[in-house]
């Protein structure tokens, strides 16, 4: 029997990870034998952190996907995908992401607008009454909790919050909100990484009409490492904005405890000021209930490059 | 509270119609009372003679769905969409279509490789064990028999035929084949068309890298009619050609009963040939054992325009 292979996006998070392994697990368990779980990338430290605290073994890492059939959960837009998409053959889509996606025959795709695909494949598995488990419930209720931040991100719906509890039941986990920061906590750390790395792990560039702005988000759980390392990260900056030729470069330190940002910026820190109706000081913006890049801060940048 | 439109493609057949209500209807017995079935076009005789049999109303009429809530069924590519679909909310997709949509936001989307819309939905009716009654029951059953040609057609899967004898049950319909004949041969007819209308009737068009093909069907029990009237179709073939800038326009005239088709085509003829490796002789190509668009003449000609 061909090997499938479920497998998530490059760059692997714990959504992606957790929901190759339950999807490929559902499969089986379904009657369809030749399903396994695969990643195309190192699982980051909160990823191991979730797999080994549900004693899960990681998915088989796989370098190209060329002449393979797969399943894609937790991305759908071929340029998320790993190596040799364009010669596999994708035979099911599970996602919540917003599609971009294209494909010349007929193939079973399920996306929906909820906070994870943990939060999806949760669904199924109850549907199909498969049993969960205590460890496969741990680790899908650590994808919920990471990709939610523990459900305060703007996309966690009432689904995301009523399946997180029934999988916080079945892994008997009492205080889902401190599970979730421990996860969280595992990422939300800089202490370890040069300010280079800190910028580039996360760094999205867009281009403006009035300029190209290049925007960084680190998450943590409070904001020590970054009064420590100011000067080096604002240095960091500088020379990113010189490389690549930005007009200006922020970076995100967002508490997702508390839910708030400090912006730090270098280059034309006059738009930033227009675009917060804030003063710059000492090259940092205070942005309260501020935490997603994508909704409370590019469309604000976006307005006053153009 | 905004009404929610669900809508299928436009030049509605029997599926996009009975899709839209009994889709309309499950929301509404799941409790979302503003979902009401739209239609983007006139029935045709067959999807008339279903709606009656089952004592169903046709979907209301919606001409421009600008500015509106809409739900597509048995369709995904805005091509094949109502007119203002740009200026749409798309709230959800569920076909059976090979998938080529993108939007900027996550939503709730299914396809799956079934022979029909009407089987995916009647697998939801199941699952949420929604009531089907025998109306209903008859307006999918004619709907999966309809699109699978009675469950002849190569996209014709054991779930159609399981869900397909389900409902004649539901239905109270003891030959479901012959039920089914009664369905097809109500379009199977083109001796009352015009030349235009028989290649209207039932037209899509598919935007590939080389140029934009056009590709009608034409469900039929024998062939006399082509052969009595084939001049006069590849001369309407010809003008629709010219009229829409098409690289190629095909005609697939299927013997529904036999299960073969004469694949009428002007235009670009060498890259007919290379799609299906044969030649292309008086402008036609038989090809035996193949009744669908989709799976059997689509892709081959994407690969040829690609």
């Amino acid at each position: 029997m061909t090997e499938i292979i479920v497998i998530g996006h490059k760059n692997p998070d714990t959504d992606s990870i957790v929901s190759a392994i339950a999807y490929a697990r559902l499969k089986v368990e379904l009657g369809e034998e030749s399903y396994i779980a695969g990643r195309c990338g190192e699982p980051n430290e909160e990823t191991k952190y979730v797999l080994k605290l549900a004693n899960l073994s990681e998915p088989k890492l796989v370098e190209d996907v060329s002449g393979k059939k797969v399943v894609l959960v937790d991305h759908n837009e071929l340029s998320q995908a790993c190596t040799g998409i364009e010669n596999a053959e994708i035979l099911e889509i599970v996602d919540h992401h917003k599609l971009n996606f294209s494909y010349p025959v007929p193939i079973y795709v399920l996306t929906e607008p909820l906070g994870s695909t943990a939060t999806i494949i949760t669904k199924l598995y109850l549907r199909e009454k498969v049993e969960i488990g205590k460890e496969l419930a741990l680790a899908l209720l650590g994808a919920i909790l990471s990709d939610t931040v523990v459900l305060r991100s703007s996309t966690t719906t009432e689904t995301d919050r009523r399946l997180a509890e029934k999988l916080a039941e079945l892994a008997e986990i009492e205080d889902l909100e401190r599970f979730g920061v421990e996860v969280k906590k595992r990422k939300a750390n800089i202490a370890n990484k040069t300010a280079t790395d800190v910028l580039l792990e996360d760094f999205k560039e867009f281009e403006f009409p009035k300029g190209k702005v290049g925007i960084a988000q680190v998450e943590l759980v409070d904001f020590e490492e970054v009064d420590k390392r100011k000067k080096e990260l604002i240095m960091a900056m500088e020379r990113l904005k010189k490389e690549k030729g930005l007009a200006l470069v922020a970076l995100m330190a967002t508490n997702i405890i508390k839910g708030d940002t400090r912006l730090l910026c270098v280059g034309e820190l006059g738009r930033v000021e227009e675009a917060f109706g804030k003063r710059v000081e000492k090259n940092e913006v205070y942005l309260e209930n501020v935490m997603s890049r994508k909704k409370d801060v590019v469309p604000k940048l976006q307005k006053v490059f153009s």
